[in-house]
This record gives structure tokens, C-alpha cells and sequence, in this order.
């Protein structure tokens, strides 16, 4: 495979040398567990890889950061086939391409079930970080990315569907929107966030770290094609998808509210003095969305 | 916990942001898999999280650099204590303390069996890299570290002992000379790599990355006294611990043979022209050391 940009030592030693462009690196790692995050029956090898390095590169530019390289460590059983090793490699690789970044190591292991590790290392290069913890009262909150589609495609395939497509497809390969990190941090975003555990819990972990009350509106979240289709099918209200189903890897973020935002970025509520969140200015009642494990 | 050094954003946000002081990062991946690479009934919950940060800080230092962080993703049953995961995350606290970095972000979610999957990020100071590709005929062969004493006590627990306690505590827990590391690229060291499969599984690796000949001495191996007691225990000869046993990380390296070494570094054998691995002049019968899975 040919080299990554910057790599000094690239696969096969006993670490990867990189040169970075900028002394602030960005780190992060994520786990994808068989049964847990995805099912062999329902996704195919390139979308589960896909989905493992779409998981940290999205880390990464929360942070308004860009990817650089992934590491690999894929746990599976001694019986898996080669070929579905070397598609769950291109779909990884193939993600991380979406962003320049390649893949510079990995360790690979026997393991019942399938377990992979990405860890991602991005470049600040001129900006701040963005943090979880910068927003203002006064603040507007903006998304950029789906919002819901995976959710509901989860539940078209735990009700034993594979149509409507369109969420189905998001459920089985998010396509985070790598490029909004590194703008949102080059407009002025005072906090982000990438959306992976459900639009309102997500906002309330930006809440909880700012110190702030979110007040999200929901006549300003769009309830895109594939899950209203996804809706009619399932006789579910979309709207409970958007707000707590994650896994999409939108990216959230806050700004001061006289930023000028391009329209891939969505203004989706407001940020007040006080703490937690709100859903056009009441209580939410529903569920805010994953459960970690720890 | 404190922050790390260097550490501007550290644990609970979407990535970790760390400071390096060099360009050149080294990073590396590496799994550990209960059943295979530790089994709870045999190693404490400390002991099992310093084995899995010492594997990737031993690929650092084998590189030459000097290890700055780690990132720990952790995949447990949900019946887990909570006490069991704290002292793994304490072990690898202090593993990684051994060497000056720290822990800086992480991932956990519910699998079984239980599988630790970490990163560790280095910096390379002023030398250049250590590979595995740069021996040359005429250098020297030299350890640093512990040779056979992991797999002594391993092949101990196996018979159902667990004594002598000198081999039983190195399988639990690694000792790998971290500081050799950058140490030997200052010394000149033309090739370098941690021994996790065997000493002459992993020589192998350097002859063929270089295309040389490794000849190993077995006189000038030394038998540490835990390995002589558990090789009495056993009747099992010792020699073949130390040449086909892995997990001590031990480091092997080779040097120019004017190379002035201090004490801790052994030489035990040459580089010559040709390529493999012999042992006292002759092919080898035995065992090279672990297999990988892939």
C-alpha cells in the first residue's frame, strides 16, 4: 500500500513514526464490538469497517481537528474468513481516505466476538481546540450532518426489514461530515461535539461541561426523506429518532450568535443561563438517548 | 487525576489534545485478549493492566523514543466489578508512570471476553528512528531486559503451580528496560525491537527486514536465577525459555561492534552476511516462539 503522507515508519515495525504538522496532536480511541455495535447478518465487512474508523475521525474533528492516521487493532475468531479481514480493512481505510488520513499500524488477535479498536490521530494545525465546554449563554447551537438516520435504520433491521434503503444504508455506514470540524473551529464555534450517543444527550454533555441551559427547537430540525420513509414504515414518530438516536456522528456545535454559518450548518436552538437541556423551552420527557456501558 | 504534561485537552472530551515536542510522533496498537494473553484466575486486575500498557510502551521504546501518552480502549462482561476495572486502570496508570506518560483518553464498552486494545504515543527526541531494517554485517547482537521468564512462568501456572514465584511474578508482570530504548539509538543501535514472540522469533524479524544473518551465542545467554528454578521445577531446559519465550519485552538490538555498551546491554551473538537465524553456529530445531493469529 502506498505510504501515508508523513510517514517516517509506516507499517510492519514495532510502532508507526509520523511527522506531524503542528505540535497540538488530537487523540482519541473507540471500540466496535460484534453484537454490541454491529451485527455480521446485517452489515458487511467494508460497511463495519467504515463505521469503526468513521467513529474516531468524527472524535477528531468534534475537536475541530484533522485526521492524520488510524490505528487498527482487530480481536476476531480463528474461523473468520480472509476475505471479510481484508474487506473490513479497504471499508476502514476507504473512510479514512474521506478525510486524508491512512492507517500507519495495527495488531490483530483471536477473540470471539469481533472487536476492533481504532484509535485516530489528527492535527490542530491553526486553530484552538473546540471543546465541550466553551458555550455561552446567547449562544446559537448548529448541526452539521444526519441526524436519526442510523437509529432508524436499527430499528428497520430489528424489525426484521431491509427497506425503507435510505436509513438502512445510514444505519450501516454514517457518513459523518469530516470538513464541518475544522470550519466550525475556523468560524468561532465555542463548543462541539460529535453527535454518537443521541442529538439530546450529546447537548446535555456540552450543557453539563459549559455550565448552560440548551434549549433545542424542534420546528428547526429537518426530518430528511429516508427517515420519514422510515417512519411511515415502522409507525414511529421520526422526531424521537432525531433527537435521541445516535450514531450518525453529526457534528454539534455552539457559536456566538452573530457568526455566519453556511448552510450546511443548521441552527437548531439556543443556549441560555441555567444547566440541562430543554425541548422548545420545556422538559423533555423521552429518552436522551445510549446508555454507556461504564 | 493530574494532567499529563503536554496534555491541553485531557480525558472527557471527544479527543484528547496533547503538546509534542518533537514532530516526529511514534504510535502503536496493541491487544490484549483474556484467554490469550492472561487469564483472570492467574493475574490480578492490576497486574493484567500493566502488562497490557507495558506491550505498547515496549514498542515505543523499541523505536528508540520516549513514551508520552496512552489511549485505552476496554471491552468487559457487564457483571464486571467495578473494583476490578479501577485496578486495571490503576496497573496501567503505573506502567505507564514507569516511563513518564499518562493516560490520556480511553473507551469502554461490554464485550466478553475481556479485551484491552492499547495505543501508546512516543516522541523521538533527537535520534532518528530504530528500525527493524538497518543491522549490517559485522554489528554485534545485544539484549537489554529479561529473556524467558514470562514463558517460565507461564509453563509454570500451566502445571497448576505457582511457584517458584520469581517466574510467575514476570509472566504477571513485564519488566521491559523502557529507558534502553532511547539509550540504544544514542548508543548507535543500527536495528532494535521489543522481544514479544521469542528471541529468536523477533531476531528473525530484524535479520529479514535487513536481509542478514544473526548467529546467537548461547553461552553468552544469561540464565536468571527465577529461570533456573522454574526450569528445576519443570526439568524443562531453561534455554529454551529464554530463546523461544515471549512477553518479557526485553529489547534486542544491533550495534556496530566498536559500540561501547554499557553493562545492561549483553551481547549475545553477530550479524553476518546471508540470512535466518542460527544459534551456535548451527541451524536451530526448536521452537522460533509465537504464532500470530494473521
Amino acid at each position: 500500500m502506498p505510504a501515508a503522507p508523513g510517514a517516517i515508519v509506516g507499517i510492519g515495525d514495532d510502532a508507526a513514526v509520523l511527522r506531524v504538522p503542528d505540535p497540538r496532536i488530537v487523540a482519541t480511541t473507540d471500540l466496535l464490538v460484534e453484537g454490541r455495535h454491529f451485527r455480521t447478518e446485517w452489515s458487511g465487512p467494508a460497511d463495519i469497517g467504515g463505521k469503526a474508523a468513521a467513529r474516531s475521525l468524527a472524535d477528531v474533528a468534534a475537536m475541530g481537528a484533522v485526521p492524520l492516521a488510524l490505528l487498527v487493532g482487530l480481536a476476531a475468531p480463528s474461523d473468520l474468513p480472509v476475505a471479510w479481514a481484508q474487506d473490513f480493512a479497504s471499508g476502514l481505510a476507504d473512510e479514512a481516505a474521506r478525510t486524508g488520513a491512512h492507517v500507519i499500524g495495527g495488531d490483530v488477535s483471536q477473540a470471539s466476538p469481533i472487536m476492533a479498536a481504532v484509535t485516530a490521530i489528527g492535527t490542530l494545525a491553526e486553530e484552538e481546540p473546540v471543546t465541550r465546554s466553551g458555550a455561552r449563554s446567547s449562544d446559537v447551537v448548529a448541526v452539521a450532518g444526519r441526524l436519526g438516520q442510523a437509529a432508524a435504520g436499527l430499528a428497520l433491521l430489528e424489525a426484521g426489514r431491509r427497506e425503507p434503503s435510505g436509513a438502512v444504508a445510514a444505519h450501516r455506514r454514517p457518513r459523518p461530515p469530516y470538513d464541518a470540524g475544522p470550519e466550525a473551529a475556523a468560524l468561532g464555534a465555542t463548543s462541539m461535539i460529535d453527535v454518537s450517543d443521541g442529538l439530546l444527550a450529546d447537548l446535555g454533555h456540552i450543557a453539563a461541561a459549559s455550565g448552560v441551559l440548551i434549549d433545542v427547537e424542534t420546528a428547526r430540525l429537518e426530518l430528511a426523506a429516508p427517515l420519514l420513509a422510515a417512519a411511515r414504515a415502522l409507525r414511529h414518530d421520526p422526531l424521537d429518532w432525531v433527537l435521541s438516536g445516535g450514531e450518525d456522528h453529526a457534528l454539534a456545535a455552539t457559536f456566538p450568535r452573530d457568526a455566519r454559518l453556511p448552510s450546511h450548518w443548521a441552527v437548531i436552538g439556543r443556549v441560555h443561563e441555567g444547566q440541562g437541556i430543554r425541548v422548545d423551552g420545556a422538559n423533555y420527557r423521552g429518552q436522551f438517548g445510549w446508555q454507556h456501558f461504564l
